[in-house]
């Protein structure tokens, strides 16, 4: 390469800032090492390590849901995707806006069966909006472009760039352009029209509210709409980024459990969809309907995930007549700090009596979620980000991401001990880069959903062997119960050099919840339920 | 279902049973919750749970070199094994026998987008030597009697088997009988003849062996014919599992830097290669070559992966008139315990001089790996498990899983300390499980391997932008340092339930070894090199 010039590495990082790329959450190898040393010449983009590369997409997919521009992540090869996959999974149920800067071995190396030669494409496109291995240095940025606007395009997604080494270390011919970012598709007005309709009819209604459309804009004219028609208010069971808190119009949850959604949903004539797609449960049980809705029920798609959902929203407010800032919102409820046992709903009121103004929650607190998501609807204005994928283990990075795209904003992470110990390296970034993270680890020493689980796939459907309830015997009992030996979550943190606290009552909580949220850093505050 | 009928699960699970497989390394999640009920029922398989579906796979692959029979994973839908990945890849490199069993949805609730649905044929393809997701109850069991076929046959591999809930919860027609184990294909006596040749010429030869050659009838053969030949024995640079100490016949390990790897095999008129594939280089570096022998080398393959090593590394040493019993061991060599500052070379002097007979060392001590490989080969006679696919986080994985398949073997598990963080998990499994693994943490707070490969990749080839080595700048440092905050690897160990000492002298590390080894248990040591 003539001296001077610019390497492939360089001019796909040089692309991506140019973009909007402010952060890369990082854990390189061998074959990036001319995107690392691309970052020591590209100072706009700051690197992020994580040690798990499950963190560094975690990570990504919090900070793009906070930030809204796209977060890079660089990964190593086959099996780094491998590692961050799960939290990909999550990111693209959420349309996160991320670009994954994948490292692979030289084109001329690659065919030879060297050991870390993979099949990275089969990897990456069930969790990739937008996929592409760079050819060679001369194009690679070029396909930089592409995946930036693919990533920020259509309400956003995940663009994921392989880098083959040569294409990193050969000579480029220069950053590309930024492309335009194509933006959401407009909602046909005959969408709009057949809403209308059904919010006029004077039946029973409700809108169901997904995407982009559980913040901001789309939110309000929700809110007017369902104030100006008496429709119901839902929002998908696992948003990306909820608005809510005190003044911020309320939207109810959809349950996650089928039959408390079929019930939630029972009766309606009309489901606006908005954002999202017909409701489905989370999983299927024996005997159960997958569809949510009631088989009664009209549907009408206002806007899928891709659609400009909050245009559609206005121009349906409009054309109801629903008074303009006339969006009711959430009374602000502090409770009292709570006393006694430690359970979710005391944590729930600790929380809400707590909460900084602006906070940001990330929710992986599994079966503690729905007390402590109850008692909060009146907290100060907060977002909530929770699990879209339902790939556990996405809290912890997630709420280390946000905490990045959000310096002056405190982030509080409830998750569940076995969510935890997924991505649990995720504390060392946080404490290495000085995050204002609290997080708060429910600690009841098994994976209660499955106990709860194993109840309900056989329980009452005569599908379980002996028709009835399947039996937890040694074998559900080994697997469900992580209390053997103890994990003491407390030292874990200590171990990444973030301080932690362990405590099991209610006034132990409040007092140590009101500490961590005063103290700038991360904190972790085991509270055994 | 009629009451007393098999559910599908059950079928699978008594099928993999009846075909030899005793252990289930499992992360399950709703969606198998039949199969966990299957193994209340099927008290053979002995479910061991994983916090991590990266420690399962990486069990699983430990547990399969040293049982030689598979273990079963379990594991949840797409990001189930995708956080599996990993080290199903390092055990696809090796060809471990390994059945993985993945739930999934229902085969009706699948098409619906649910949050936990995706493409898991696609996650799974590219570390599956076999594949297929069960269509109904009434097949699946079927389907594990090929997938254990499968991964016991032609030397072993991975089988990933699907189990849609549904498949799982519904009537099963019982289990399915085992198919005869497809035997390593026989090799043709050409090949035989063609080595003979090369062997017999007398110009430089080698053997480079590796798959199931590195170790019993195959490792002993190999040595007769270097014996009787004069040639070279050499191994894999990265064997899933080798056989040496005292007494054993010695093999040279393949270094791992291509120009030590090139000059290695430098002047050979024959490289004769057995039970894998002619040597590549791990990466490809800027005007460096991929295949590692020299240009002038006539290779001969004896024997592939695949194939009947064994018999045909006998034929050969028959062929050439090898005296039989005359394989030359290594000589016992076991060092005084050092003293004074702690390096590798300590490190290694202290395994050398207390490794117990029969010891399992699994080695991803990755920059420190190669003095302690010198240091140890007169050592008592051990099985050395490595790196074979090169996705870091292998080690504590693979040490628990040979722990379970050898309850009577002493492990030791050399881990760096950015390794050990990709699967720091798996010390809690160790510990749940009682298992006899001493695990060395080598601590240097770096990720040592990529400050060398920085200097590397550019470094005088004119490739770098400035014509020379890469400058290692802040985002480098940022990239390879892990020692802010300090990992406190006895904090983490402890908070998982394993004692752990630190040490940072080699008098202490020594005596700190020795204990360890004669307890039974998990022990934990943090070695500051």
């Amino acid at each position: 390469m003539a001296a001077g010039a610019m390497t492939g590495a360089e001019s796909v990082l040089r692309t991506l800032s140019a973009g909007g790329v402010k952060t890369c959450f990082a854990n390189p190898g061998t074959s990036e090492m001319h995107l690392v040393a691309a970052l020591d010449r590209v100072p706009e983009v700051r690197p992020v390590l994580a040690l798990f590369e499950g963190v560094a997409s975690g990570a990504a997919d919090g900070y793009g849901r906070m930030a809204e521009v796209p977060a890079a992540t660089l990964l190593h090869l086959g099996p780094g995707l491998g590692n961050a996959f799960a939290n990909l999974h999550n990111a693209y149920k959420a349309r996160t806006p991320m670009v994954n800067v994948v490292g692979d071995h030289a084109v001329a190396h690659a065919p030879l069966n060297a050991p870390l030669a993979s099949d990275i494409a089969s990897v990456a496109r069930p969790v990739s909006h937008w996929y592409a291995s760079a050819r060679d240095a001369r194009s690679a940025a070029t396909d930089a472009a592409a995946a930036l606007a693919a990533a920020r395009g259509h309400g956003g997604g995940i663009a994921t760039l392989v880098v083959p080494a040569d294409a990193g270390w050969e000579a480029s011919a220069g950053p590309a352009a930024p492309l335009p970012v194509p933006p959401p598709a407009p909602v046909p007005q005959d969408a709009v029209e057949a809403a209308a309709r059904a919010l006029r009819g004077g039946g029973a209604a409700a809108l169901l509210i997904g995407g982009s459309a559980t913040r901001g804009r789309a939110l309000r004219a929700a809110a007017r709409i369902a104030a100006a028609t008496g429709a119901q208010l839902i929002h998908d069971t696992f948003p990306a980024r909820l608005e809510r808190g005190a003044g911020i119009p309320r939207a109810q949850p959809l349950p996650y459990l089928t039959e408390m959604a079929t019930e939630a949903l029972a009766g309606l004539d009309h489901l606006v969809i908005c954002g999202t797609q017909a409701p489905v449960a989370f999983f299927a049980y024996p005997g159960r309907p997958s569809r949510l809705a009631a088989p009664g029920t009209a549907i009408e798609v206002l806007a899928g995930p891709r659609e400009d959902v909050a245009g559609a929203l206005e121009a349906l407010a409009d054309a109801l007549g629903a008074p303009a800032g006339a969006a009711p919102g959430a009374d602000a409820a502090r409770p009292e700090l709570p006393d006694g046992a430690l359970d979710a709903a005391a944590i729930g009121a600790a929380i809400a009596a707590l909460l900084p103004e602006g906070a940001i929650v990330v929710d992986e607190s599994v079966t503690a979620s729905a007390p402590i998501v109850a008692a909060t609807a009146g907290a100060a204005p907060h977002d909530w980000l929770t699990l879209t994928g339902g790939a556990i283990g996405q809290g912890l990075p997630a709420a280390t991401g946000a905490a990045v795209a959000c310096p002056d904003r405190p982030v509080l992470s409830l998750e569940g001990d076995g969510s935890a110990m997924y991505t649990i390296q995720a504390l060392w970034t946080q404490a290495r880069e000085g995050l204002d993270v609290t997080t708060v680890i429910l600690a009841n020493r098994s994976y209660a959903i499955l106990d709860f689980e194993l109840s309900r796939v056989g329980a009452g459907s005569g599908d379980a062997p002996d028709g009835g309830a399947l039996a937890r015997g040694p074998a559900a009992e080994a697997l469900f119960g992580i209390g053997r030996p103890d994990l003491d979550f407390v030292g874990l943190a200590a171990g990444m050099g973030v301080p932690g606290v362990r405590v099991d009552h209610a006034q132990g909580f409040a007092a140590a919840l009101r500490e961590a949220l005063a103290e700038p850093g991360p904190r972790l505050i085991e509270a055994r339920v």
